[in-house]
């Protein structure tokens, strides 16, 4: 090996690249556990203190707003009766401390005897890596409704990385 | 770089980890297809040998028990009439040669012209590390129906590692 | 550490592996926000020059002839109403420069107040290394309705590695 030094700093930048991918899914997947046990403070931790969460059928900033919105009279009324906010694999651009990653979030309901879809949004993160790891800057989802509102999330978030 | 073992040490670390997180997705990617197509040895082999799987409809103790689940009537009619055991991307926490990993479950049944979503569950795999891999040595499944116990799934899946 | 760089060899194999299994998540999770957004180029560049594309309903070769499915009436119109492809974290196996991922792609249909599960597949993607990175070689869906063939799509994708 000819120079062993250059190839551990490259296999640092790979190491890197791939942590903060992993930490990225760890971040989403932690989303939904939050949200469906009515764990606001949880929730909330996710963002940036003062983190947007921009859901169409409102928005939030702040993580005391974003807390509140979990521990309120829509959400609650969910819960009780039985839901999943599921989230799927992200597809996800690294620049530096910035990254954004796009997914579909669904919103399953119990229905009695079966589960409806209730809503299907394309799914933006806006991330930001903090001392304590990455958070949410701003989130926004737009319901796959047909509005073009949506397609063009969709675009923006995979057109800022070309897959190679 | 002044220490280049130190640094070759602290890489293996996070290899390790990256390694662990990764090997645990495959874990759970493979149940669907094992349990879908009806491969129930295949299904059986991701449980340790004396591991749990509590479904609540049903709870099988052994890879042999697992293995009749699988291969047993009300699996078997789902099959043929078609269906889909879906998981998503797991929020994972590890120590060691454990680790939980805390999902949804969702199965997809064939209904003529559309698929119903007939089950969401929350899902807790703990894990194991054996000589031959990660394995299940306990698999809990809570029906998203309202009842508490779902909740107190999904929180303890996600308070065992506060995301960084 | 008593030889440096047979450890470091051993790690970049490992980063490796570790790397194309990122690549091809990332891969998968370009596909739908191509397809829901119309960006048939940006699909059909997920493709190998000479892809195929073996979706049951239809087959379509190469890229051009991929772009134009995702460009078509009937596609077009499923975006128009409001539709999501998504598809689940993929088990994966690797073999040098090809690779074969197996997960479930769900078509999820906006049907003014909820969005019905329109179809949920079997999908396999043998995948190639071209210069560029991870490309598809050819993907086929087999629709869950209890027909055989999609039984064995699902067993032949984990087959080709059983969970170490």
């Amino acid at each position: 090996m000819p120079d062993l030094e250059a190839v551990v700093t490259a296999l640092q930048e790979r190491v890197q690249r791939l942590d903060d991918q992993a930490a990225i899914y760890q971040l989403i997947a932690n989303y939904g556990p939050a949200a469906d046990s009515g764990w606001s403070e949880m929730a909330a931790s996710l963002w940036t203190e003062d983190g947007i969460y921009d859901a169409q059928v409102g928005a939030w900033q702040g993580r005391e707003a974003i807390a509140g919105m979990i521990s309120g009279e829509t959400h609650r009324k969910y819960i009780l009766e039985g839901c999943a906010h599921i989230l799927t694999m992200p597809y996800i651009t690294i620049d530096g401390d910035s990254a954004v990653a796009t997914c579909y979030g669904q919103l399953m309901r119990n229905d009695g005897d079966n589960f409806r879809v209730w809503r299907v949004t394309a799914t933006r993160w806006e991330l930001h890596r903090d001392p304590d790891g990455w958070r949410i800057a701003n989130r926004v989802n737009k319901l796959l409704d047909g509005d073009p509102s949506a397609r063009e999330l969709l675009r923006q978030g995979i057109a800022e990385g070309m897959p190679r």
